[in-house]
């Protein structure tokens, strides 16, 4: 298949919807990205890549940093799933709250806030310095020594980040936080700041489409641990949304509202676009719409 | 891939773990199964079947049949998403009734109970007699006309079918329940007393490995509804266990707490799996470990 | 105290206020009923009774027959409270399903809802015929032989009353209710479309007003029964608005949506007062200024 | 009524009881306290005062601090009630966070935590050093000017607060706390560990039974503050038991986990008790029962 002719076909089609959507705007930094911001890169199994737009333009990472600390918290520690945080979806947002106090402050999978803290919570017992660590891991697995935390994000979220410092107070009261809140927040929102191009994006997470090994040769997670994170990612991997996500997209993904969303076709490619306006649910409206019209044209949806 | 050798293999492996987890007791026809009763049943696309053990004996379809009702519905309406049923998991049990309740009567995806139980109120309008509508629907697309309704099954359902009866009443009083209340528990409660086995399950559901076309050359659902099916299998299909089950099985599938498990390959095959002991989550022990080994030696897990 | 003089001065305070609020409209023998009617009507312990406007007039009784069927209760069973129906407020009606699902099907009061169902419940195990029963217990303690129910209010409040069939059915799910479904509806539904007048009910709550014994002499409550009852009525009788009655009128009291409040001032009086304009609580807007004026003039809140 | 013969009589009938309930045990500075401990004062309006037992003896006065924060608040700020704080009962406990989602950071009363910190941020508004304000008023209300905080419990109270922590800044992510999320909780620990002794309480508190004017003449609280003062204590202040504690009791009362209770007989008295066994709700055992019997033996409950 052809696949740049393919990818400026669908770039031509979803064009249109271009600007539609709300970019995030609880902070300045996010708000002040351009709407008609748009990027797409692919990059298969065998290494061939493809990308259209500003596939290389640096954006906020924000939720898809949870793909990435899950992953290297994974890499030290395989028992996370057995105490600390389930793998289940958690219904909507309203609700998530009510299931914590109910599941006694254990979060019902690591892609929503309260399990992404969790998860932040267990790297600060694993890593003196998690933000490094985090940073040199997105660096090596992209190959892109030039990526890094974006201060000026990390501090307004800091700033406005009253719901997650409940979810992290809340959890240690029932004792699933083990370091300090502060820090555990500091950590949190310093990853979420991370700025990561698309083509970083299919580089990076290469490994979730070749069985858990990454194109260097890196043996990321296991065979297993794959498996669960791409099983993850596609039922609780796009907020409240996951349910739509499947049937239109049908991929293992993760979004996040910078307007970013990483998919993969398992034992094929991984996919990542950018776009920064949202739908309702925080996903981006033409990212979405580019992955379902790349599923359609390619039948690769895993349904 | 010799099939049959295969499934007599793991046959083999999960052989002693037959007879474990609880039969189903809140009813007397279903606790006096056979707890050491199993069969399993596959269909390729292209019409080959292998089988295993109780293959051709009947058993309660219970949940399996909303499955069934779903795909019948679809057939006549393929509106029910847009306002009166969701496609989003919905949580722990615990939520769903305040989900409902700040959805303003609106179940989350057409699996869970609440969501039966409107789909079964559509069929009412669409049809003067859904039960025969049904019968008639699965003994066609099973090639079967053994196959029928438990009475004692559904008389004892109704006897204790008070959280039902809540549920449908509770929607009702939101303008989500069209019919009669009594009416629509009767008909919920006879389809979720069909019996049907393993052999019946996977002739009658081999339309979701090909696309929504049935062997017999039937357009059962469309493309998209077929896969809209596939991708609400794999979400929300196996009560509070889809996340557990996506990353174990990593199949759409649907289960039942008479034991029973349909699941889909996309594309290849149907496979299912009757062995009545039940987990915590209600899904079968036995039937989620044959179908988890099963993908595991065929490496066709969709992740 | 020139009780009549002051009655009539409070009722040219009021005036400008009748008129105000809405009258309930989910059934259309409520919403028929004249928003600019008024009445009310007081009765000392010691038997003198003052009324003014139309304090002869049988109104739709509703939720103060929830305090009828409570005492006829009481009568018989000095237990419910141990474990059928607690005696805490509820917090919004929005909570209250997550309540009752959180504690197991036993409702926070007696006021709720689903508390006066679990009475009715328990009126149907007392007595063969309830209904027969409650009527001639509100004729006799009124003195009034005259009154009745309204069979067009209670056959509308059926075809209507799908959130009390949830109520009833998901109580009886956790065991809480020993009767017919139906029949503790009927029965339910029977006994809010009772009609009292005011003095009707100043007369047949007197004995509230004098630690359980009846101006007749019967001993209708034990001392310690009546206590609880007004504390309870305190606590719960005016829906989610218990806190701002209780600083504003400062009584135990029982209103309906009939536009109807019973009050007690414990060991002098009960009060009743009718207007049909209801609060977005669903307390009599004239009723509960009504109430706040005589005892700001009399100075006789418990508080 | 010979109340001081009347006290000695009911420390008799209660001594059985003390030591029953557990010490609240959550931070070392309370664990410690003697279970056996065991005080009571009494104060008339007209200024006579009796007590029994460890009157005089300070004892870590915790919610009771939250009646204290919320006059003080009322005596610059009448408006509270109007958007910051409800005044109607929260059901229980489990219900709160719910609640508190669904009503959008609105507590529902100021003597549950959500509300009293919202009290306590107000007062950080309105004052430079609240702690100070806090202190100097409780001094001059009971005229001891050795009333002080405990440092040691605020200490610990600090080190384990993380669902108070919680309460805050999910407040604070609706806008309803204005100030820093530390400093407000900074500030609601330290006025939690004020000690005081039961004859504190009883002057101290003296203005709730007399109109609002403390026996010194200061107007504490107008008529109509007074009288919500005191409804709210009836209907919200005892946690999770206050209809238990207003049929048995019948008097508006605030307890603490410090094992004391004050109560008010409107325009009659204050009563004071202090036994640190707590019941499940956590209000005091031996507390509890004397305040019933004092109200059943004197007739004394408002109802």
């Amino acid at each position: 298949m052809n696949y740049q002719h393919l990818i400026e076909k669908i770039y031509q089609e979803v064009k249109p919807s271009i600007g539609k959507g709300k970019v995030a705007n609880y902070i300045p930094a996010l708000e002040r990205v351009d709407i008609n911001s748009f990027g797409f890169a692919m990059r298969t199994k065998s290494g061939e890549e493809y990308f259209i737009g500003e596939a290389l333009k640096p954006f906020s990472a924000q939720s898809i940093s949870k793909l990435l600390t899950l992953v290297l918290c994974l890499n030290n520690d395989d028992t996370i799933f057995d105490s600390k945080v389930g793998i289940e979806p958690s219904g909507n947002a309203f609700n998530s709250l009510v299931q914590l106090e109910y599941e006694n402050g254990i979060p019902r999978n690591p892609f929503i806030n309260a399990g992404a803290l969790v998860i932040t919570d267990i790297l600060l017992s694993q890593y003196t310095n998690p933000e490094d660590e985090i940073l040199f891991f997105a660096r090596e697995l992209a190959q892109n020594h030039g990526i890094d935390y974006n201060i000026e994000v990390r501090n307004s979220e800091k700033e406005t980040g009253f719901r997650n410092a409940a979810l992290v107070n809340f959890m240690k009261s029932y004792g699933n936080i083990h370091n300090n809140v502060e820090r555990v927040l500091d950590c949190y929102f310093t990853h979420c700041s991370l700025e990561m191009s698309c083509l970083d994006l299919v580089r990076a997470f290469s490994f979730l489409a070749n069985n858990g090994t990454h194109s260097n040769g890196q043996h990321v997670l296991s065979y297993r641990q794959n498996k669960k994170v791409n099983s993850l990612l596609l039922t609780c991997g796009t907020y409240d949304a996951v349910g739509k996500f499947a049937y239109k997209v049908g991929l293992p993904a993760k979004s996040g509202v910078g307007g970013g969303i990483i998919a993969v076709i398992p034992n094929e490619m991984t996919l990542a676009v950018w776009s920064p306006g949202l739908d309702k649910s925080g996903n981006s409206v033409v990212g979405s719409l580019f992955l379902e019209l790349f599923t359609t044209y390619t039948g690769k949806s895993i349904f």
